[in-house]
């Protein structure tokens, strides 16, 4: 009896498994029957403005979201929160008659802001064009008219064409081609696509809060961030947290030519290079006091998944042109467990062509905090506003009166968004367990488990007001150029990442 | 005999004296019964955009002096140099019958790059208006209908404005007042506008030493730079040199996600501040090795006539909003006989609204240096040149190749221009007696005599290829913005330079 049970479990195992290909055939023969008529929508899906800012742009994302989920016969509903002009969720639903679980899958529509003359000749953030490859590496624009063919390893430019209306297009349409191919669908399914992720989901935890009932899941696959280096498909069982300062430093009143009161006059841009260069040491590793004590430590089977990364880092220098790595010598995961300091850019005047010879009024410099386990916001910003102060400078939130500017020979203005702390998912939950069974089902090498992505969502707030447990799946390339000019998505991941949703929807 | 010889000299003295004050009435009350017509014609000046690249509009600026100099009988010629594509200078001669001197003016008519976006609101590089203060004091733009009455205390916006078409008006209409009103003519006059000062009169030697045989005059006047900051006119006895350096350092080819690579990839904005920070310590004095060694002593008169300038320190510290100035203790004006490095500019990607989270690609500095008698341009450029050296950088003048970004840590481009050394002229030179002389028969204050000028013009071509001794008699107001937006020039500034000009002129 035992005997026939075991067996009875491996034919059945083994007809699933069959199953499992048979319906991924299904899934990529659907996908590749009619990427044309998937790109062309995809296109104007990211020719929509998408800066989370953009109050004009971005009920037309939610709208084009809503109107690809009724079509193919999911009820939607824009999700508000409690503060007036919150940017909509887009909340679609599935329920399958005599399903147990329910899989929630989330994305986010909303895109970094743009500077458009950043952006290589040709490339606009919000007209989307092939590239035979990202910029950086040479890639040059197709003159690509539609009906022609498309090669899947060219690449999709535009501002959320990665991050993140790939997680949106590639979640919707593994439902799509599964309800397409009259599939039998085991797990109810529910689609939670934000629009102020950008922004730092700001007001996530009061739509959680307001809606929590609908919310309810087994188990949140975040859509979101890069798959790995190597190409491979992985899993990231946690993120970094995240919150940005903004430094304002300041000279003179007015802008005074650099000869006739060159020497006299503090330079703003002295005074702010100074400030930061004290920050950090050669090596890239952060001076300010305690900057690292809240780290928790790895435990010894975090440990092992983290030793069993395939090592990247000769890949990403050679391609990045990068000689020696900051972190003093730790390993490339090794330094996206710990907390970083990161200047996102600085500007004082102008340099180069624009440069004229004078004294500038002021230097503004934008710095990223990421957080890991065990830290907290506003614990970490304090770090760093300590570190400031102790450097002699007085600290304020607006801009210096003048009487203050009399009183004080350094003035920091600094204004930090609300921020968010680092969320970690247990290796071991029966459901994450699936999740890798499904996804190491549309691949022959090992997928890749990794304890954080250095990258950051605000993953805590389903912990905190859902009770919920989330794993994060990405689906594309890491040379997206994410948050920066001339992004771009491959488009043979987007294909992936159809197969990737559709084999998590159908889990056991 | 000698007696009345004695009385006979006081009582001509006297005369001339009287002579003189009769004449710069006349020259006052026409300025003064013109000044809307004066003023409508330097708006049209003005209006012409002269940023020294600009070779659209260069020529309409020269050919704009031209005729104002013809219209008043001078005749013209424009002076080019032997490299192809020079602006050209502006000349003109005036020969009178009997004199036996020449004086010459010299001012600029090119301006410093524009970022309009940078300049406040309602104002433009090029549409001048009238403001009642800088806007950086609480000016406001003035709804002014052509013909309507002006305050003399207004203010006239726009590049140029004050740096330098303020010189080139203020000359010839000193001439123009002379010419209209009959007041005979002692010197000849030479006229002479440059078209290049703005990017370090590149080709004013090759011009000098063309035509030289035209340029020979017994003192050069230089028409450029501010007046005192008391207000009070002045006369400058030198200026410094000065010289551009950019400085480019790399990081990662792309930009990246600040979450995905932080603590792994180098930060170029990171390694820019830590390089510009080991350059000034926190007084703002210079650490690269030997920066002051060149630096020529002052001699016992130069100490007295440093000594004797009005101290402005305080009227600075609260105009510009300055608690403790740079310079470790040491004077305004001590500190502008000593040569600098100020950051003109830095930027590397955006900062505040417009940042992103990414770790930018390179990050961008501009640095002026300015130089004082002593100082060798190309000295002082291998002086940061080695100390940038000495932080472990690979200097290039061009792009990185893929190879040397896989060889060397620290890449640094540096560009510089061809910069040109400082100038002094001696306090006692008869010529400049007679300057001097002239200039305090205008105010009844005494006029301030300054060793050098905080800022730079190319005076060592004069001495070098002319065998010129040359002054510098400022006439705009030091509150003018030059070389920055909302560059502005006080109404009055302009009457009084005239009245300066035209005294000159009638010199003894």
């Amino acid at each position: 009896m035992f005997n026939r049970l075991v067996v009875l479990s491996v034919a059945l195992l083994l007809s699933q498994a069959g199953n499992t290909q048979t319906v991924l055939q299904k899934v990529n023969s659907y996908v590749k029957a009619n990427e044309l008529a998937l790109l062309k929508e995809y296109k104007e899906f990211v020719a929509i403005p998408n800066v989370s800012s953009d109050s004009v742009n971005i009920p037309r994302n939610a709208a084009f979201i809503v109107k690809m989920l009724e079509s193919i016969g999911v009820k939607t509903q824009l999700l508000d929160g409690t503060t007036p002009g919150v940017n909509p969720v887009v909340f679609g639903e599935v329920k399958v008659p005599g399903a147990t679980k329910t899989i929630a899958f989330y994305a986010h529509y909303d895109g970094q802001p743009v500077n458009p003359k950043q952006w290589a000749a040709g490339l606009e953030p919000f007209k989307p064009v092939y590239l035979t490859a990202p910029v950086e590496q040479g890639g040059t624009i197709i003159n690509y008219k539609e009906g022609e063919p498309v090669n899947s390893s060219w690449r999709l430019s535009g501002r959320g064409a990665a991050d993140d209306k790939a997680g949106v297009m590639t979640i919707i349409k593994a439902y799509e081609v599964l309800i397409k191919n009259s599939i039998r669908l085991k797990h109810n399914i529910k689609f939670f696509f934000e629009g102020e992720e950008e922004v730092g989901s700001i007001h996530l935890g009061e739509i959680f809060i307001k809606h929590k009932d609908k919310l309810a899941a087994d188990i949140w696959i975040i859509s979101d961030g890069p798959r790995h280096v190597s190409g491979k498909k992985l899993i990231q069982f946690g993120v970094r947290g995240d919150v940005n300062m903004d430094l304002t430093v300041y000279g003179p009143k007015r802008p005074l030519h650099s000869g006739n009161y060159g020497n006299w006059a503090p330079n703003p841009a002295q005074i702010m290079v100074q400030l930061l260069a004290s920050m950090k040491d050669e090596n890239g590793t952060v001076l300010i006091k305690d900057f690292y004590d809240d780290v928790v430590s790895l435990s010894a089977s975090e440990k092992v998944a983290l030793a069993k990364i395939p090592n990247i880092e000769q890949t990403l220098k050679t391609e990045l042109g990068i000689a020696k790595p900051d972190g003093d010598g730790k390993s490339f995961y090794e330094l996206l467990l710990l907390p970083t300091l990161n200047i996102n850019g600085i500007q004082s005047a102008n340099a180069g062509k624009l440069a004229a010879n004078i004294i500038p009024t002021k230097a503004e410099a934008t710095l990223d905090l990421r957080l890991v386990a065990g830290n907290d916001v506003a614990r970490q910003i304090e770090k760093v506003k300590a570190h400031i102060q102790s450097k002699g400078f007085f600290i304020i939130d607006r801009e210096p009166t003048d009487a203050e500017r009399q009183l004080h020979a350094r003035i920091i203005k600094i204004t930090h968004g609300s921020g968010y702390k680092a969320q970690r998912t247990p290796l071991d939950l029966p459901a994450a367990q699936s999740v890798i069974k499904a996804i190491q089902s549309t691949v022959d090498y090992p997928v890749i488990l990794s304890l954080s992505a250095g990258g950051s969502l605000p993953l805590f707030l389903f912990e905190q007001h859902l009770n919920a447990k989330v794993l994060t799946v990405p689906v594309v390339n890491y040379d997206n150029n994410q948050h920066a000019e001339n992004e771009n998505v491959r488009i043979d991941y987007l294909w992936e990442g159809i197969s990737t949703m559709a084999a998590i929807m159908l889990m056991d």
